[in-house]
């Protein structure tokens, strides 16, 4: 492996594993396949079924292409890997990082490419797994197992955490490495010198928008062309920044709900991954989201009702949507 | 008309015209014309059609009985009314008042059987009318037009606003006479002393409630059984219950959020009206409760967070009701 942050890329040199090979595993682990790295997509059942049969579909908005991944269903599938995706769901971090770990080659680098900002925090504690961080930008879902639908960026932030350990800045300069390996596939990957600043400032957008999204089931561009909507997602923003302050972060600058509306406004169609997973059904990363800024709000002592509202309605559409699945009919679609 | 409230009510001697016959005007004007007393009902034309057809049926826990009533679906069909019963929603008031003050009998009682707190004083505004205020507790909805399902409830309070204008309390005490009718009609109505606490305290409740219940399209019973929901809901109360007191309104005592909670969980499968409206893609009373909150707590410099986050979210999902009602093709069913 390349020690040297200017060191050209031998894609082929790096074998890599997606850990949740969801939207955004499988369109980043997509895009590196498609430049010739070695990658494998640890997945659920229906996924691994269709990808073995008809490879992994990347349906984005400048090609549309079948690509050949490795699948498995099975978290040791990461054996052998040097680099590791980590792009499970907030909600999955402790079980999914656990049951990587005793199957972690020595030197692999994990990347957590996942929303929110504590998932380095909460894989360290489960699992004793040094995950580098990552900010990711993309609009992408999965309409059926194996298909990527892209519908907009596709580009990543990496860096690390300031205060890292002694015997990890010892370690190869791996934000580097990651870097270029992107880089060598097509997908443009910023090095940040503040990284936790940078996903703060992802973060609270996604605070911002996603759980209203879900509750409305409408998209952000509906969404902001409303006045009582757009005053709720400056608030719950605002309070985010106070969370942010008081937590030592660096917030966003003055200005910031402004420019980010008008950014989602141009988003046009796209639902919050939040939306979609209520949607369907199924447990969102609302604890990771606003969950996570009520949960520490209240140990900073910042007030974040606005938050605090949000969290609470989609914890109960989580709750009707499971009570509605179990009264199904056993055999009945999901 | 008895202008002495010891005096016994004669139900036919009095003409009572119910503006605005939804489920809780048709429910309290059908128990009048069920025990006698000539009623009109003023509605749309579905359910004067209907009621022409039908007669009016009052499908209640107690009985199932079609009851003759007079239809019409012009304001001015009040007149003659000794009593009119106003049950518009908050957001007609204003139309429903001027439609109906040119006509309105010299000495004729208007009585407010309405949801909020702010209906008696926007109704003088905009009309000169002096309405008598109640409160209404009766859990009924009008699952087709002219049929009243009736599944709880079913009583009244009602008083005179302390601090009434002189020339008003010269006039016979209309409270009383209102009270005795309707006890004549097997309705219980209460005389309240001090008729805008006890306004409060059911507003106070409607706002904790029916928002949630609309936004989450769950009944009151349901809503109860989740923790985070409770705890939305008590947050909301609490915001209601400071710009009560800094209202200089009686507000519920401590223990309020426990006893209430409790008594929603025996609602059961009940649903709010504003759910019920949301769902049928009508404009809801959200602006004359969490709404009125939000404006009032800004005038008396009360904080009112959750209030705001729910009355937006309901704003916008009656925006996204509206639009998709327009996008439909013209003649399809609403």
């Amino acid at each position: 492996m390349p020690t040297n942050s200017e060191a050209k890329v031998n894609p082929t040199a790096n074998r890599v594993a997606v850990m949740g090979a969801g939207a955004v595993g499988s369109y980043f682990g997509g895009m590196l396949a498609r430049a010739g790295v070695p990658v494998t997509m640890i997945a659920r059942g229906a996924y691994v079924e269709a990808v073995r049969r008809n490879k992994l579909f990347l349906d984005t908005v400048t090609f549309q292409e079948r690509v050949a991944v490795e699948v498995s269903s099975d978290p040791s599938a990461v054996r052998g890997a040097h680099i590791v995706l980590f792009c499970v769901k907030g909600q999955d971090n402790e079980e999914a990082a656990r049951a990587i770990a005793p199957h972690l080659a020595a030197g692999a680098i994990v990347v957590s490419l996942q929303n929110g900002v504590d998932n380095v925090e909460r894989i360290r504690a489960a699992a004793g797994i040094d995950a580098l961080p990552a900010v990711v930008y993309v609009a992408a879902a999965m309409p059926e197992p194996g298909h990527v639908k892209h519908s907009g960026r596709g580009d990543l932030v990496v860096g690390e955490f300031a205060g890292r350990s002694a015997a990890a800045e010892m370690q190869p300069p791996r934000a580097e490495q990651i870097a270029a390996l992107f880089a060598s596939a097509n997908v443009p990957c910023r090095l940040a010198a503040d990284i936790l600043g940078d996903m703060w400032q992802k973060f609270i957008g996604n605070c911002g928008a996603n759980a209203i999204s879900a509750i409305a089931q409408m998209s952000y561009g509906d969404i902001v062309r409303y006045e009582e909507a757009r005053n709720l997602m400056i608030r719950v923003v605002e309070e985010c920044i106070a969370v942010a302050g008081a937590a030592g972060v660096r917030a966003p600058g003055p200005g910031f709900s402004e420019k980010w509306l008008a950014n989602l406004a141009a988003f046009g169609g796209a639902f919050a991954s939040t939306a979609q997973d209520l949607a369907r059904g199924k447990r969102t990363e609302i604890e990771s989201l606003n969950g996570y800024i009520v949960r520490r709000g209240a140990e900073l002592g910042v007030a974040t009702p606005n938050n605090f509202a949000l969290y609470a309605l989609v914890r109960l559409l989580e709750e009707k949507a499971a009570s509605e699945q179990q009264a199904r009919p056993a055999g009945a679609a999901q």
